[in-house]
């Protein structure tokens, strides 16, 4: 696979780990803060955000699951951890043909909220703060392709 | 924080969400394909290559976070797992001043190799084969501005 072997070359050696590092750091960031300002992870941000945003604050699991990208286990493990400490409820809907549904309850609503605004000014300040307006469009251009040969690759399961 | 108020405006919402589902989405077929081929996680993998390049397949526990930038409490649990199975060894090093290494086991090296070349074909198919040179260099470039600005914020621990 690659004309050019199966290793990366220098270069290319030199901007994966430059690119690993920076999201490794970034995740690493914004957990610590949202940890120290509202007790939860990142990932916990994404469950309650995603959930903060739907009709009723409740979306069946498995498009949970699609907006977030994420494995079914560790969205699984995610969810049971969230219901545990009392930030979301899972019940069957019915009229669904019993499709596993998760809900926000006022806590996980609450916490959401007051961590959204604290969230949103560290992202601006750590990622778009120092990147000029064409560096951010080259990146979102980037991303946008690498993340098109994603889903071309392995696309979403059929619901 | 910003003058334009703490929440992102659209386009900001709309360029974070692409670039962390592409680092979502690439995390998970790089984990997908490793579990498979070599039945281990990207984060194995990243101790398993770190431990391979280093001077007798040995690190400083504390050199080894530095070097992949996680967090204390995620590198001790992992690090415990790896060596549950066998991939890694724990020991003190007495000339160190008793400090806390970690060295690869050689079913640790055996398995890092086996993976190295496949992950590397998959890096290069998934991420570099749909960019055009332009655009992967200035994805490195934008990555290594955000690098910068996080190191000035949280900058690594004094040794």
């Amino acid at each position: 696979m690659g004309e050019s072997g199966d290793r990366l070359d220098e270069r290319e050696d030199h901007v994966w780990r430059t690119f690993r590092r920076m999201r490794d750091q970034l995740a690493l960031a914004l957990n610590q803060h949202l940890q120290q300002d509202a007790g939860i992870s990142e990932a916990d941000f994404q469950v309650l955000a995603a959930l903060t945003d739907a009709p009723d604050h409740a979306m069946r699991a498995r498009t949970l699951r699609t907006e977030l990208q994420w494995e079914k286990s560790r969205l699984a493990h995610q969810i049971r951890r969230m219901e545990q400490r009392g930030l979301v409820a899972r019940h069957e809907c019915v009229e669904d043909g019993r499709a596993a549904m998760v809900r926000l309850t006022d806590a996980g609503l609450a916490r959401g909220r007051a961590a959204a605004q604290a969230h949103a000014a560290l992202v601006r300040e750590l990622f778009f703060h120092p990147l000029a307006p064409a560096q951010v469009d080259a990146l979102h251009e980037a991303a946008a392709v690498v993340l098109a040969r994603l889903q071309q690759t392995c696309p979403a399961e059929a619901p």
